[in-house]
């Protein structure tokens, strides 16, 4: 047992060994009366802090964020009340692929055999509720008892790193603080292990596939990450020069600055290069993809699935055929090696390099021009601003050092349109999509990787959702920018249904008065209506790194990304979101 | 189908017409993709109310105290994310035996037979994932197909009002928009009917109980009302003149100003008299009683629940002998026959009138002497406001047209020490005891009964978990007092260990400021950090009837009601909540 704690090392002081082997550094959660003397091991652990949020919700979110970021999170909670308001968070960890554990400390085995009628519990005797209700999300669980609580910790923590997918402990509080056998604790086991003959086979199958490709191109997604494949994936692009994009899910997986990159494909959605760029390709090859209703523009991808060079977390496919048990990674590797050796034709209108990227902005390249024009016109009434400026000047700001999170809704189909400096990093959920998640995300992110500064791009609607962990990014003292498009309520339903409905609406808040009433310490509040204003108030909130910002970003209610506006141009019968 | 929508009525204009003929006024809930058509026929309804919230747990929360108010609560969400992020409200409501309809509407069913890749799934194509997470919580539940929708809902609806529980109704989108089948639906059938015979050897077996017991008391809880047996209870009390209690979770469900009510029962928590006249009585009838730790002082009754009267939700029980099928309202109008033909021996010193209640302090009686006191002393360094003092003060200001909602933690154990007057109504959380409900419930039984005015006794950190619903509650101009009780964290957890631990503390919030950041229109907000101030805080706040009042009520960061003083003094070695 490695760890430095007082007294006997216990059975929560060996899982908090094993999370701090994966990486776990920060355990999100909430005090509660079963979990108050499991607190003070984690109190006491060497290396794992105790970050005490606001709610259950918000830890779970910040533990997928932090998850996503270091590739593993964790939260605890309490039994019953505790445990349930986490679901959502756990089931978007499920559904967006990050290895998380979570963990519900609960009454003592005694109170559970006798039935006793505690609090936080249906008052029928049943303890087993809340494990089954998480079984419907997460990749395994388990009950702990002392006797087998090493075995099921590291069981359960291996199905998490190989499936990439969140798991489920419960541990009655006397379990939690009963001894734990003696000895070190054996590695966990490699998550992923090429099979040799499945391997060459792909090899043989990719190597044929490729000699016959006139043009190739690359489309990534955030299986890469997931799945630590972002080096091979590296290695695979720079050895083919291949044009290639990214699905707004695998935002950042690629350096969005090389030559060869494209931009952001959302079938309809994408800028027409882009779209044209990998519909057309004579071999498309998929690393870590997944294709769903919103990273596709529901759907309208012109590529078909079952053709081409698909690798995936486990399984490489060709045209259709199934190469199982080779990784993610192996199998870029492979193709790598095939393209080292054997490059593919690509005819000169399909080379990538030197042309420039097609996509209307650079990076850190300021304002654009017309709206620098629109301020600086005199007599004319301000122009007001829009969803397309304000994307745009955003993009525009990231730094390689900046981690941006982007709230599903305007907020993330706005900025995926834009691309990144090298090193900058984004997080979205594109598949799970739940608001809210924005706040505790930027959390998480910022704890993850303090030395990395979080943007939160959200929503007045999602904000609102989990407005109480702002206080609790006050009170850790961090220091990332905010910004809140304020558009009076749910402007990606709107868009989908009801522009003008009351369900749309939202309880109007005065954002600028809630750092400051939720103890942010010295918030910096900024409003901006016009372009000129919202360059300003970027300028200065890159400016400001010594304490939290919040940009009020004022957008019409209706006003969305020129995403949106393309979908809905390219394919107006299948424009809505909705299944 | 009664309703006068327009348009031709739909599956959901038929539930909502359902839940209308329920007492279903209002249906709390947050908008989302796929619900958003569906939402248009909510608005559409000619009675039922859309009540869009913050939060889907706040929504949770509201609908579980809207329905303990009218008899019946229904929430809608959208599927996956909205859905997943009610389970603890309904989880709530399941233990505490509200019932309430859970409806998560979500994708077609077209979407879910081919197993797309949408949104706020697990991109796996399950769509029941979230539908088997719910049967944990609930009594019944079903995923709507258009044939069996009529047959599905009053079978689930109809299960809700038998066992006064939570329902789930997953619905398609296309679903809750098909057309409904013509023609009136039949009366819901009644919920519980008496078997003549098990009546008849109850009756039998209470008289002879009644004949031979020297001194009968009654203790009354939560299931009473649930039941629907106040009237039959309050008649019994009147029949036979019995010294009576309530257990914390049935405060209220008899009329605290009678004489023959002792107070709050809740074994070693109790006050002297209280604990010996139901500890020491011959017989004891316990009328809808559940014994659970929070409601018994960790189970430091006195009395033994094999012995005595018990009359249960569908079961009588006369000295441990059941008879099944007998309804609560049945046995208790058994019981008031059988007292008014043969009312039972009661010697002098049993007879509660005209004795005094064995309580210390008096509705309405103002501030005690001893605080007056203390701030009158001239020279004199200010009494600090203390729990006792508190809920002493609270308790006298409640008035008969208040419903007080109370917050598990000090707000709820300091409250159910003080007898209200008779027509105040209690609501609080005793066996789910999940911190956050307050909030959301003020706004749910304001909504629920508009003549009555709400007063939410909450903690710092309780009320930071729902925060968001304190913007709804000030979007519907409600004008509800709120007690905050700012002691620096969570109190009841620094009683239950770790007074000191850092987990128990809470980020810092300027409360004073959170209500109109929110957007309360001409929020009153009052502090009190002395017993004079929190009297003068309480008589501005009782007469400022056209607007929000939060007073922000300081106390020490461990004191303490006293239900948890005399707790800990009589049985310290069971003073600690956590089984």
């Amino acid at each position: 047992m490695a760890s430095s704690q007082s007294g006997t090392p216990t059975v929560i002081d060996y899982l908090l060994d094993r999370l701090d082997a994966v990486g776990v550094r920060h355990l999100f959660g909430l005090p509660g009366d079963y979990n108050l003397a499991v607190l003070d091991r984690v109190l006491a652990h060497r290396s794992v802090r105790w970050v005490g949020m606001a709610s259950e919700l918000g830890a779970s979110y910040a533990a997928d964020a932090y998850g996503r970021t270091r590739g593993f999170g964790a939260l605890l909670t309490t039994f019953g009340v505790g445990e349930v308001s986490a679901i959502n968070g756990v089931a978007g960890a499920y559904a967006e692929r990050v290895p998380l554990l979570h963990i519900a400390v609960g009454p003592t085995q005694d109170t559970e055999r006798a039935g006793s009628l505690v609090h936080h519990t249906m008052a029928d005797g049943d303890f087993d509720r809340f494990a089954r209700a998480h079984r419907q999300v997460v990749c395994a669980d388990a009950v702990l008892r002392a006797d087998s609580a090493v075995t099921e910790i590291d069981r359960v923590l291996a199905t998490c790193l190989r499936e990439s997918r969140p798991g489920y402990l419960r541990v009655p509080r006397d379990v939690a603080l009963a001894p734990a056998p003696p000895g070190r604790p054996s590695a966990l086991p490699e998550p992923w292990r090429a099979d040799n003959d499945s391997l060459a086979a792909f090899r043989a199958a990719a190597r044929d596939r490729l000699a016959t490709a006139e043009t190739v191109a690359v489309l990534a997604d955030f299986l890469v990450d997931r799945f630590r494949a972002r080096d091979e994936l590296a290695r695979l692009l720079a050895a083919g020069a291949f044009p290639h994009a990214v699905l707004p899910s695998g935002k950042t997986v690629v350096d969005e600055s090389a030559p060869g990159f494209l931009g952001c494909y959302g079938g309809a959605m994408s800028r027409a290069p882009v779209r044209a760029a990998i519909d057309g390709a004579d071999l498309l090859i998929r690393a870590g993809v997944l294709l769903t209703d919103l990273t596709t523009g529901k759907f309208t991808h012109g590529f078909d699935p079952a053709t081409g060079i698909d690798v995936g977390p486990t399984t490489a496919k060709v045209d259709g055929t199934a190469f199982p048990d080779v990784p993610l990674s192996d199998a870029l590797t492979v193709l790598t090696d095939l393209v080292m050796g054997h490059p593919p034709v690509q005819p000169p209108h399909a080379r990538p390099e030197p042309r420039k990227p097609p996509v209307l902005e650079q990076p850190a390249a300021g304002p654009p021009a017309e709206s620098m024009e629109a301020d600086a016109a005199p007599g004319r009434r301000l122009r007001a601003l829009t969803q397309r400026h304000l994307w745009q000047a955003v993009g525009a700001a990231v730094r390689p050092g900046h981690t941006v999170v982007a709230e599903d809704g305007t907020s993330l189909f706005g900025i995926v349109d834009h691309r990144f400096p090298r090193g900058a990093r984004f997080i979205g959920q594109l598949i799970w999509a739940s608001i809210g998640y924005g706040l505790p995300a930027l959390l998480g992110v910022q704890l993850a990787d303090p030395s990395r500064r979080g943007l939160l791009l959200v929503g007045d609607g999602g904000a609102q959702l989990t407005v109480q962990e702002l206080g609790t990014i006050g009170r850790h003292g961090l220091t990332p920018v905010i910004i809140l498009v304020n558009n009076d309520g749910y402007t990606i339903e709107r868009a989908t249904h009801g522009p003008q409905a009351v369900y749309n609406d939202i309880a109007r808040w005065r954002w600028s008065r809630i750092p400051a009433a939720l103890g942010v310490p010295r918030p910096l509040v900024l409003s901006a209506r016009t372009p000129a204003s919202l360059d300003r108030a970027l300028s200065r909130a890159m400016a400001t790194t010594d304490r939290l910002v919040l940009i009020q970003a004022y957008t019409g209610r209706e006003d969305v990304p020129q995403t949106f506006r393309r979908l809905e141009a390219n394919r107006p019968d299948r424009a809505k979101w909705v299944p």
